[in-house]
């Protein structure tokens, strides 16, 4: 079959929702191959869903390989292409499509994330209004019951739907997001399914009071948008545009992709240009500056749409939706002076924060590994776990403020005290008029709320050392024990709670030697726990900035998250690289290991390489098909087509993304001794590295191209040519120190 | 000799004068190739200022490159030296030297910028009130000549260290640093003298009153000071520290460039995420997540260095130099709220600043190669060049504001008016009391004050429509003509400067149907004219949001970024990539281009290949060196050494870059007869590919990997185990096209 045909024929075959089947099963073959041996602390939760679709398809159905992210023959199709230099209408086509794509990217994610919004504060809202109206008639169990039910009603709801329709829509995404940008397709990662669990889950668990956010699933869900609409809609659920199918190869469904996550940060935090760059420093793998570009104009398309919409709901038109709802936080009223002292305290703030941040992870890490045990015993487990996590939550939240003491209202307040509604920064809670319960103040609150009161400035005694350091505990521990449980929970929100209140408590205890604003403690404090758990630098900063409005805390900001993030880096990984590791899904990282370069690219070749000749039987071929799980063959001319056996380069399985299945295949017996001319098929400018060639530039020429076959040559001559072929799971450190047990990695 | 120990050795063997001689021959063999062949428009600059140096050494010396950004060879090393695993400190001395430097550079750079704007802010002033004083006792003709005087002085100053001392700081030198972080070594482009010719003669030449910024020359010179500190000082001027030369690889080197690149945006516009956007967008071509990370905290080191003097400046100890010093322009006096029309404001704005920031890069062009026709006739030339724009310019700056009408000042001011001292936007020149000159208030102040003063908002009708009109033109054509002359001149003040009052003019014509602040129109056409020309988005973008302190703005300033960066698009490239083009220097791009996927590999392979064989005669090796200018050669193991003729690897000419020529060898005529091993000093593991790899697959491996010599080995077997080396100079367009003449490159 022609190449260039291909093209225009192939575009209605794909669906989405087989993607990365193919990768899913060998996700599994690379573990199962490790898992005897002593790896059980790598144990893989993402392994347990196995898909039943089968594996095997055929050969030379087309050359698009959409279930792959396979650079180096996407590379080869745009440059042979010549439709697209012949036919410069289409190219014209191309581009503006592409920009259209962007515009639709932001233009979804934008709404998606205004409704997110509007919908928690509307439900949430209700729900702590009810509460604290009983509570002022003095019903306090039954303002308990109602407040632990609503909590319990929704977080069941968002356990279902995530249990039943789409467990992969559980937990942040972001792993799952960067695991896909670095050629790792998890088992329907991008489907609709996961796309709707994932925003009506979120909706439902953010509600639910969990110390969860929504700004992990608001990036997956950017990513789900660019990846539905790169698509052209859903064949499963007979959804499908086709004048939307244009977009057939990899690349163009990764730069898509990588807009979708950073729409996603920019819905999430209204921060456009932190939405770049999170996608440039914590989701992408492969950068091109034409990428910067286009994510920046989809941000910005964010940006616009939510400013549009917050205009129109200040008319009050949305409900409880006001001020409250996107979080924006000012701390602009605060003078941002600051002495040498005022340094030396960041410095501590960010170092402490550092470690605080690192054992958040390793208990995260604990805890996802402990909760994976209850969670594989089915979905009923799944919902009961969810709910228990609810219920201790709603005990913790409603329980807790009986134990402060109420405080006398500051008279010198221009907002009301206590405060009436839902939000405000007075609660009454049990308290006679005048007085406040200042943890009530943070608990019966959105977690949005919360934060804003951290934050909010020239209050500096608002809060008790008492309170916040019980507030501390209790949403650092909350945080800890929700991720992992079935719902879209975000990792930001707890973090920078946490991180808020320890910074507002490192600001009262140095209030002595400090002129800083507390509320500038605790931006400082959610910077320093961001950047012991996430690890990340510039986008953070610049997101917190956006959040805040305020550029002149940037140096301070900055200097926190430099201390914490090389503190925190000296005890383990990031959070999202721990996740990633614990759902055992491949990772390339851009380095190479040191001790690669003691290995050359021979020593990790393995498993017996199966090749075919340039005119090959087609039996041997759908038996090669049947019995391996390979999917690049190496094509060899043998004599007499040639004079010596000669690498002609390498065929790819293909067709399993668009549902053929070997079996639906009628070949009848004559026809198995029939013969193939397999060169049309084959991939003739393959990258090939020599045998002797040191593993870890190898490492580095895989990784930095994006490839997903390697082909390894012999030195000599006159020997067979070809060694093997390295894939991904061949520079996995895991399976490079099963082959070579007597390297010791170094720390 | 010992690769191992070569690490230690050769520390003290580099010196940064020499360094790139070696390139800056082979950019002169790469023009003289094809100078002949109708390529007069690409008549390179940069050839002129010939080295007279030998380039030939000796091979073998070590196996150190420094005078290349030769990644193949530093990756193979930092892996194969053990070294860094076997002595724990090392590796840790390593990296508190690398964050050390990072320290070191940013606070270098910020010093300078601090002592940049110092100088400048007090010599101009102090011009500008004698100016002033001298009109208001209306001694007019005496104070054109003080002032013309002044300038001309300042400028034959600048001018005759730019001819004299250091030629290369002429100019931005941002396409310098550019083309080095690409991998081309133009030659002394970051020598000690070119970093005092840049400091000095930035100074002088922006005192001078040219329309000129410093933005550009403290990229350059944040570059330079990275690299001096990198080399541990220079040899040349006896200033070396030991303890300092720790970075003996190009990748490091290349990093701490990078580090001063961003340092220098961060220092000269105040803005440190700016900064590494900028270093991240515009200046590297390879980047690392770990790079981000330090560029970032050298830029969090420029803010607080910068903040620290500025503090101590307020209390009036710095002369005049006070609120006017570094550029931070107040914006947030006006309301930010748009309306509809307000957004098609906005793009009609950015459209026609798109366009008229193509022409300013088309004449830029024009203007360039006049000029280098005068500058190649001698310093004598060139410094009367400058002192006949500095001529001009103090006649325009002088003599417009006759024209216009003297304006009643307004009474509703809390500033005086007409204006006392050097700054101020209500400038009295030779209006009676009561009365200010509006022209003069943007002519006679320093630029940075002009751009104030038409960023300033609430101010409305301060400027006549016709003041800004001939404004406009006046600076606009002023800054295409001064770009080019011999002193070290930025793009971004004049940029800013005429994008600004065009902007201003839009925001008048456009007062009856938009609500916006003339002064955010003028912040708008800035934004549209440094999107017109750099084409820059998203450092551009943080860079005026640093500046302007105003995050409201910013989907605002996005549109106008995206709209007029597209338009521009569509007429020619980026000012940068124009000036690299003039001067000759072989930028490698990051894409491919299509026809190259029309070629194969074998197709561009040129010259006499020359090998060695692996047990070489010393006389061959001499005479390979004396007679070619090649840069690696192919090892090759022959019989009876091995079965077959076998690559065994590339062994690099070293030496040159540490003053090392092979005249100075001192080898007996016996001595030529004998044999030397030179397996110990190939790199055995260098990049290959096939001869039937398709070109452009070839590049992107070649460009992303970052190498200089990539050899093309046979497809079949029994032939010569080696095609040829592909060199960056075989993917030029202009070799290529060269070479296969009936290929017509796409539009």
């Amino acid at each position: 079959m022609d190449q260039e045909n291909s093209v225009d024929h192939d575009d209605d075959m794909h669906d989405i929702e087989n993607e990365g089947l193919l990768y899913g099963k060998e996700i599994e073959r690379y573990w199962s191959e490790f898992s005897g041996k002593n790896m059980s602390y790598a144990e893989p939760l993402l392994v347990k869903r196995r898909n039943t679709t089968s594996q095997i398809a055929i050969i030379g159905a087309n050359v698009c390989p959409i279930e792959s992210l396979d650079y180096e023959v996407i590379e080869n199709e745009l440059f042979k292409q010549d439709w697209r230099s012949r036919k410069k209408i289409q190219i014209f086509q191309y581009v503006v499509l592409k920009w259209a794509f962007a515009l639709l990217i932001g233009l979804g994610t934008g709404l998606v994330g205004f409704f997110n919004n509007i919908v928690v504060e509307n439900i949430s809202g209700y729900k702590l209004l009810l509460t604290t109206d009983l509570i002022s008639k003095h019903k306090y169990f039954k303002a308990f019951s109602a407040y632990a039910g609503c909590n319990v009603g929704l977080a069941a709801a968002a356990a279902a739907l995530c249990a039943f329709i789409a467990p992969a829509a559980a937990g942040s995404g972001i792993p799952e997001v960067k695991a896909y940008l670095n050629g790792v397709d998890a088992y329907s990662i991008l489907a609709p399914s996961t796309l709707f669990v994932k925003i009506f889950g979120s909706i439902l668990g953010v509600s639910a009071g969990f110390v969860v956010g929504k700004e992990g699933p608001m990036v997956h869900t950017g990513a789900c948008i660019a990846s539905l609409l790169g698509q052209g809609g859903s064949r499963k659920y007979h959804l499908t545009w086709t004048w939307l199918r244009y977009f057939n190869n990899d690349r163009d469904r990764r730069d898509m992709i990588t807009c979708g996550a950073a729409a996603g940060v920019a819905a999430a935090f209204r921060a456009p240009v932190g939405g770049v760059l999170f996608a440039l420093e914590e989701a992408a793998s492969w950068w091109r500056s034409a990428l910067l570009w286009r994510t920046f104009f989809t941000t910005a398309v964010v940006a616009l749409v939510l400013r549009g919409f917050i205009q129109y709901c200040t008319s009050g038109t949305c409900g409880l939706f006001g001020q409250g709802g996107l979080i924006m936080y000012d701390v602009s009223a605060a003078e941002v002076t600051y002495s040498f002292a005022d340094l030396l305290a960041a410095i501590v703030l960010g170092a402490i924060g550092g470690i605080l941040g690192s054992i958040y992870n390793y208990l995260v890490d604990k805890v996802l590994r402990a909760y994976s045990v209850v969670n594989e015993k089915g979905a009923f487990f799944k919902i009961l776990l969810v709910i228990a996590i609810s219920l201790l939550t709603s005990c913790c939240s409603y329980g807790l403020p009986w134990f402060v003491k109420c405080i006398p209202c500051p008279t010198d307040l221009h907002v009301s005290c206590p405060a009436v509604g839902k939000s405000g920064n007075y609660k009454p809670f049990q308290c006679q008029p005048g007085y406040y319960n200042d943890l009530a103040s943070l608990f019966l609150n959105t977690n949005d709320d919360a934060i804003r009161n951290l934050l909010s400035t020239s209050t500096k005694r608002e809060f008790h050392i008492a309170t916040l350091f019980v507030f501390f505990a209790a949403v650092y521990c909350l945080g800890i024990v929700t991720y992992g449980i079935a719902i879209p929970s975000g990792l930001f929100i707890p973090v920078i709670l946490a991180g808020a209140c320890y910074g507002r408590l490192v600001g009262r205890l140095f209030e002595s030697i400090s002129k800083l604003d507390t509320g500038l403690f605790a931006l400082l404090g959610a910077a320093s726990f961001l950047g012991g758990t996430m690890r990340m630098t510039v986008s953070l900063c610049v997101i917190l900035l956006e959040l805040t409005n305020d550029l002149l805390l940037l140096p301070l900001v900055m200097l926190v998250l430099l201390v914490s993030k090389t503190v925190a880096d000296n005890f383990n990984k990031g959070i999202y690289d721990q996740i990633l590791k614990i759902k055992g899904l491949p990772y390339l990282e851009a380095h190479a290991e040191p001790y690669m370069s003691n290995l050359v690219a021979r020593d990790v070749v393995s498993g017996p390489l199966i090749t075919f000749s340039g005119i090959e039987k087609i039996g041997n071929i759908i038996h090669a098909l049947k019995t391996t799980g390979h999917n690049g063959f190496p094509v060899i001319d043998e004599p007499p087509f040639s004079e010596a056996p000669e690498l002609c380069g390498l065929v790819l399985r293909q067709g399993s993304g668009k549902g053929i299945k070997l079996e639906d295949l009628d070949i009848e017996v004559e026809e198995m001794d029939m013969y193939i001319d397999l060169h049309p098929i084959t991939n003739a400018a393959s990258y090939a590295v020599v045998e002797t060639m040191s593993l870890a530039k190898a490492a580095i020429l895989f990784r930095q191209l994006g490839l997903r076959h390697m082909c390894v040559v012999p030195k000599g001559q006159g020997r067979h040519p070809i060694v093997g072929i390295l894939t991904r799971h061949d520079f996995m450190p895991e399976h490079i120190l099963g082959l070579h047990p007597h390297i010791k990695p170094h720390k």
